[in-house]
């Protein structure tokens, strides 16, 4: 649920500011916003706390802009029908580029906006490496607290200008966003830059810059992208925030980005302890209560950066706010093993599976790890830790984990000791506050009426000893020899009667809907919600395009669209199947290989690290990035539809036309920002 | 003409040679052929010279087969139909992978095939950054003296191992290639490595790679290619030639490619002396007629050496025929004078002018400079000195030259006086042995009535003074407002009794005939050969896809095959109407942007150096080469016929599946290495 909201409308500005340092392009905020949705610089209550606005302005040089509107004016002449098209001759005057390059070209000396084409992109565009230069047009984001949005910037070389296998070498550099009330949004916190790498020729992986400072290589007739993500944190004050981002054509230098990167963290380290004293040290002749506004100001600074991602292991983070709607991801702990090289059980193991969990719950991801047995029998489980271990409250107490899967490990051994070390294990978790979260996830899509029965059987034995106990069941198809119905459709409407009570969270493919929509009140109707019963979707293979789903090559609002359908469809929580799932591999750094038999990119959300550079750190997909952008449209909808009711929500998700059905949803951007922008309007009363 | 004719059967064998330096893979040649197409090494004379054969076998280690083949066998478990396919689990054992990497891979420590995928690819295959690795498979090449014959080698990171945002680097090292009776082809001039580089996305632009080592980065999840190239000289004596291309992966260094070079270049004259000494210096105690052998070979490499493309400008080349086939590509002078800031007439331009020409020769293409004016009307010249300057002997006596377009001035300025230069210039150049090459080409594609009796006109007063100058006009149609005949290609094939006398060389558009290739006829019996009428045809924006052409994106056997068709149709020239039109820009390095409403690739056959690095030589696009190859098989279907006649030269081309018409032509490269061994088999008897 939205706790807290603040608004960030980006806006990229046709105002000029020729940059004075170093012929950059200038990123810089400011107060103005020419966007049609107007938004006030206020404060005000929302039912679920403070919502402001505050506004982010992107201004490049002129040479840009010309640049780009160049592109658009110039037709060359081409005549002939079979014949050749020849272009230019002798008539052909000085109509054409303004541009004033000559000869050997030195970066030192030209301006950025004469080597570089820049522009913006939204973050539900597919951005490729052929992707060619736009204008910069207005475009704006709004961003709630404890929410994150992102937007792209495209760069492109007009011209090379490193002399080597290179186009030619850039230099990112941020700045802090300040609000005038002295409020920080601090780079490497809440300001983060990725570059956007292709995965079978796909824009996917999300490699993190180094900041403030970084290099990146344009290579020649080809598009980088970057991608700024903004993380508003849960405590941050409403204001309008401000902050520069600095694009610089260099000349390539024998630095090495290892070099580099130890003087972007002294630069850092040295800017954040300047800015405090800056904040806090000027007491004198000063009023007091601008005094405490700017020690308090300081402080909370202070406070973000211990909340950081740096810290998080320190923290719980108690600001988070318990994401409205259960996503529960698998992890494969199989593939963790081999690729990472740590043994089941071992100190390794156990510090990379609390890595991956505390990692992917920074996506309002509720993770279990997962290893799948023959006929699809699977262990689950979200603690690698038993329920005795200090570690299993810390996990399951997460406020940012909406449900938790409980090991059965009997699955792995049938013996007494196991099915008596289970009941163990549960006796505790059912006397927690957290034992609501609960669930147990005991086969992946039970196919025939030995496999059902495997169910029945199982959850019969745990609610023995928990009676409220909740067992979740992935099915798409009723028991292949022993129909429930006479059609296919009729016999998987009849999985909840016979599976009542073994299951309580029915979770369906929603590749069983096609895009018959109408049929979700035929699934609904046959659960028994007042006994606790919900009703869960999930995508893997299918559904296939055009409808949502989260495959490599899948349109950017299509991926956002998986959690549209949720919302429409009225499911209650949602499963993923596996977020690591590649190819086995025994270096952390081996190739990515998707698994054969698999479309794309299914089962797979997020990279090592380790294959794109030093770090351990997972690098995520672009698809990631966008599931997480969905959870948070829910939150949006959720908010909207608790003033002014479900029926309004969906006749807003129709009116802006960003979700019908799942063959009817937007392909371009602006309803998205239209429907959020909306939902602020309307709530901020 | 084919003049003299060695071969080189290039083979991949499964033979295992682990290398014993640096891990490297081992690309090594030797004796032994396991292709069906068995060549047997003799030497024996032909029609038109000595013709012989060597075997050029490469050979990878054992890893990499296992890696080749490991990828087609193994296919992980996928379960569930819209169900996930969860891959491998508790039961999954060890059947995965016997890659031994584990943890950080050092490159120093680990064999390059576990690193590195490494497989061949042929000159026909447009092989993308997306291109899946392969096993090794035997493949061959046949390479005729002065001919030039190409193969790919493709590598794919298994793992990353730099640490950077690259998966690592690779050091490609080659040797020069030696027969037993110590006759070398010399890296660096007989042996060329190029990096394939995309436009827009499409593997065409072939930067240079140093010689003889270099270092290349691999990305993550991204297949990079290396072009090899192997040109025999004139007078490379016949014989089995081996030589060593070492792939190492190696860790990253500080040393720039500046310093490589260096080092290469130093490497190379290093090599260079102290072989020509190990074939001189052992006098003592040997037999004479040994010695002298030894003497003759080694002065043999020297001789290459000064024949080489280093050379070039000092020799004429003199071991070169001319090409059977005019083939005559124009270059805009307009672009070279924006793009590289050189005035019109400056010595600057005549530098480039100059460049270009002697660049472009190396194709087999007799190239024109062309500005184009209002209504097509075209001035195109092939030498930019006048008549009476000593480089215009140099030009059109060059053997490389097939054909030179003269100048017509006039069409800059219809004053007396440049009518009265031109004069003079034809008076002189008419008394020259290579008069027989010139030929005026006044228009391109006259459309109406005006422009084609502007085409008589000016042929007209050219021939009051030169009656036998040659009049070259390209046309698809005959004049639009005074229909020739009452369907339009019936007008088209009446065109020639139209403009009689005032054209010799009736060019028109291979788009004209569609997939009738029956319509040739027509075309060329309104023609009078013995008037010294000739047909040569043309393509550019038409024909398109399926039909073979130049254009960006097409198959590479399509590209090859716009020769093949002009063989078999039997034209006797071919005109391209620009290989460097590309949009206006005004620095060198500036970015490649293709003519707006031309297909990409219409119009570009390479780019210029400055784009990819600090060379100032032009880079070949793969078109170009695939043109290059083209032209070389007229050559062999030319001494084919020559032999047996023209009768079996087109069985030969259909019994193949080479070429059979423009919808009909061979998609596998295996086709081709059939019908030139082929013509090898049965040319040397």
């Amino acid at each position: 649920m939205l706790r807290l909201i603040a608004s960030l409308l980006l806006i990229y500005s046709e105002q000029i500011s020729k940059d004075l340092l170093c012929n950059s392009y200038k990123l810089e905020s400011s107060g103005h916003s020419v966007n049609s949705l107007e938004i006030q610089e206020e404060t005000f209550a929302s039912k679920s706390g403070i919502v402001s606005s505050c506004n982010l302005r992107i201004i490049s040089s002129k040479q840009m802009e010309n640049a780009g509107n160049h592109l658009d004016i110039e037709v060359p002449p081409v005549e002939g029908v079979a014949g050749g098209g020849t272009g230019y001759g002798w008539n052909d005057g000085n109509s054409h580029g303004s541009n004033s390059l000559h000869g050997v070209v030195d970066p030192t000396k030209i301006p950025s906006s004469d080597l570089l084409h820049v522009w913006c992109m939204p973050s539900t565009t597919n951005v490729g490496q052929q992707e060619m230069p736009r204008p910069l047009e207005p475009i704006s984001l709004l961003v709630a607290r404890n929410e994150r949005e992102s937007v792209q910037i495209a760069l492109r070389p007009k011209v090379s200008w490193a002399g080597s296998s290179i186009a030619g070498v850039v230099q990112v550099q941020c700045t802090d966003l300040c609000s005038t009330s002295g409020d920080r949004l601090v780079v490497g916190q809440s300001l983060n830059l990725r570059r956007v790498v292709p995965i079978l020729g796909v824009p996917d992986a999300l490699v993190p810059l180094d900041l403030p400072v970084c290099q990146i290589n344009l290579l020649p007739g080809e598009t980088t992208t970057i991608w700024i993500s903004i993380d508003v944190p849960p405590g941050q004050p409403p204001g309008q925030y401000e902050g520069d981002v600095f694009l610089t054509a260099i000349k390539a230098d024998a630095e090495t980005s290892a070099q580099s990167l130890t003087k972007s963290e002294k630069c850092q380290i040295y800017r954040e302890i300047r800015n405090f004293l800056e904040f806090v040290e000027p007491v004198d002749g000063k009023p007091l209560e601008g005094m405490v506004e700017r020690v308090n100001s300081a402080c909370g600074v202070l406070r973000r950066i211990l909340q950081s991602a740096t810290f998080s292991e320190f923290s719980l983070d108690n600001g988070s706010a318990t994401p409205s709607l259960p996503a529960v991801f698998g992890i494969s702990e199989t593939v963790i093993e081999d690729r990472f090289g740590v043994e089941h059980g071992s100190d390794g193991w156990y510090d990379a599976l609390d890595k991956h969990f505390k990692w992917l719950l920074q996506y309002r991801i509720s993770p279990f790890f997962c290893r799948w047995g023959d006929s699809m029998r699977v262990l689950t489980y979200t603690c690698p830790w038993p329920a005795d271990h200090p570690k299993s409250d810390e996990y399951y107490s997460d406020p940012r984990l909406a449900a938790y899967a409980v090991p059965y490990t009997p699955v792995l051994s049938c013996s007494d000791a196991a099915k008596d070390a289970l009941r163990k294990e549960v006796e505790i978790l059912k006397t927690k506050a957290h034992w609501k979260k609960a669930y147990f996830y005991l086969w992946d899509e039970p196919l025939n009426l030995e496999q059902y029965n495997a169910v029945r059987r199982v959850s019969s034995e745990i609610r023995v000893y928990a009676p409220d106990a909740r067992v979740l069941t992935t099915y798409y198809c009723g028991p292949g020899d022993a129909p429930l119905a006479p059609s296919s459709f009729e016999a998987f409407v009849k999985v909840p009667k016979f599976l009542r009570p073994h299951t309580q969270i029915f979770c369906t493919s929603e590749w069983v809907l096609g895009n018959r929509e109408d049929l979700v009140k035929d699934i609904i109707q046959e659960l028994k919600p007042e006994n606790g019963e919900e009703w869960w979707t999930y995508v893997c293979m299918g559904p296939s395009d055009p409808h949502p789903n989260w495959h490599l090559g899948m349109r950017g609002t299509q991926h956002r669209a998986v959690m549209w359908r949720v919302w429409k469809e009225g499911g209650t929580g949602f499963l993923y199947w596996g977020a690591n799932c590649y190819e086995k591999s025994t270096a952390p750094s081996a190739e990515i290989r998707f698994r054969r038999g698999l479309p794309p990119g299914d089962g797979v959300l997020f990279y090592p690290g380790e294959v794109f550079s030093q770090s351990h750190q997972p690098v995520a997909s672009v698809r990631l990035e966008r599931i997480l952008s969905g959870l948070q449209d829910i939150e949006y909808l959720k908010l909207f539809t608790s003033r002014y009711g479900r029926d309004e929500g969906l006749a807003l998700l129709e009116k802006t036309g960003v979700y019908l059905g799942p063959e009817r949803y937007t392909i371009e951007h602006m309803p998205i920002d239209i429907m959020r922008a909306e939902i602020y309007r309307t709530c901020r009363a």
